[in-house]
């Protein structure tokens, strides 16, 4: 089964385990028999996947998730599909976090991605300069470069840990790594959406494949 | 006595207890006789206020704070120096937090102001949205307005919270007030600066005027 997640940048597909992802404007040729089960969030990118391939399905309609929130991401959506109970931080361009609670979701978040706070501190002469990823949390910074890296990690860090409590906190996305490290009780899944995606498929096809 | 606080963007005076901005192209005239004490951040709008008023004085080198912080910018220096025991939180275009022991510099960290998160998040078509400031911190968010919202305010608090610990916090610039109202234990006064400036004036000055 051929899964692909279409975000504003990339196209990450995912195929038995294996995930990897292509740019838009160079999407690989895949074997025309199997089908593309796909989300979207990128109108634009997902017409250059269907230019590419002809058998696409587009399951959106089949991630239904029990939830009051308006408007989630469906990327977002199929993470959470993915776990019953615990916090789920997807860290790309945005840092979305959400908390699911015996399958239901209770309600989430955002905060800017890393790279936003790098670009935005670079808006300002005295602030332009590479983020310190090693910094110590504990102790308090006594230079530039280290008051605005603590500043951005430390407020992600206490904001995940604030929502999360003693839940098990599953990290996805670019940063999801980096971030993972900070927190005891915490698993980094780069594959979560397509752990959602694939569940939901498994349950709607049997029978119908 | 007229004090003068060079920005980026304003500048700031303060007279006999009252606090005005002007811009660095409508500066208004003042009596060429009061001599106008300054610090600035911007060589740019230093120069403009020079070209305006014959009798300034650059104060910088009086402003002498116990720190081994490198590069603290000399406003930052300035509110440090009005308080002896407590959190400064600075929000402007950046949010400075600095921990002042004793009239000891402990160190401090930075955080994008509020205006620069809703301008990150601007970039973003699905998150090009007004902040709701009446958002509520104890319930998680059911929209993108309220996750953003959230996601940011919430951030600052905790972390300002989490460094500050049961100290007072004294907050000062543009969106002091509103943070302020987060906090039990806080002051808002947006003349920090000039007292930390006149403070080091009355020492300085004694005698020589």
């Amino acid at each position: 089964m051929l899964l692909c997640d279409i975000g504003n940048t990339y196209l990450h597909f995912f195929c038995r385990g294996k995930i990897w992802k292509e740019r838009a404007n160079s999407i690989t040729k895949k074997n025309p028999e199997i089908p593309i089960y796909y989300i979207s969030v990128s109108k634009k990118n997902e017409k250059k996947l269907l230019e590419s391939h002809n058998k696409c399905v587009n399951i959106e309609k089949l991630l239904k998730l029990d939830t009051i929130y308006q408007g989630l991401g469906i990327d977002r959506k199929a993470a959470c599909l993915a776990i019953q109970n615990g916090t789920i931080v997807d860290a790309g361009s945005a840092i979305t976090i959400d908390i699911m609670q015996s399958g239901i979701h209770l309600g989430g978040y955002i905060l800017p991605g890393l790279a936003s706070y790098k670009q935005l501190f670079s808006a300002i002469d005295a602030l332009r300069m590479e983020f310190n990823f090693d910094i110590s949390l504990v102790s308090l910074p006594q230079n530039t470069r280290d008051a605005i890296s603590f500043g951005c990690i430390k407020s992600i860090i206490l904001t995940i840990q604030n929502v999360a409590k003693d839940d098990c906190i599953y990290f996805t996305g670019g940063d999801g790594k980096f971030l993972s490290r900070f927190f005891d009780k915490s698993v980094y899944d780069n594959t979560l959406v397509f752990k959602g995606m694939s569940k939901v498929l498994q349950n709607n096809l049997k029978g119908s494949l």
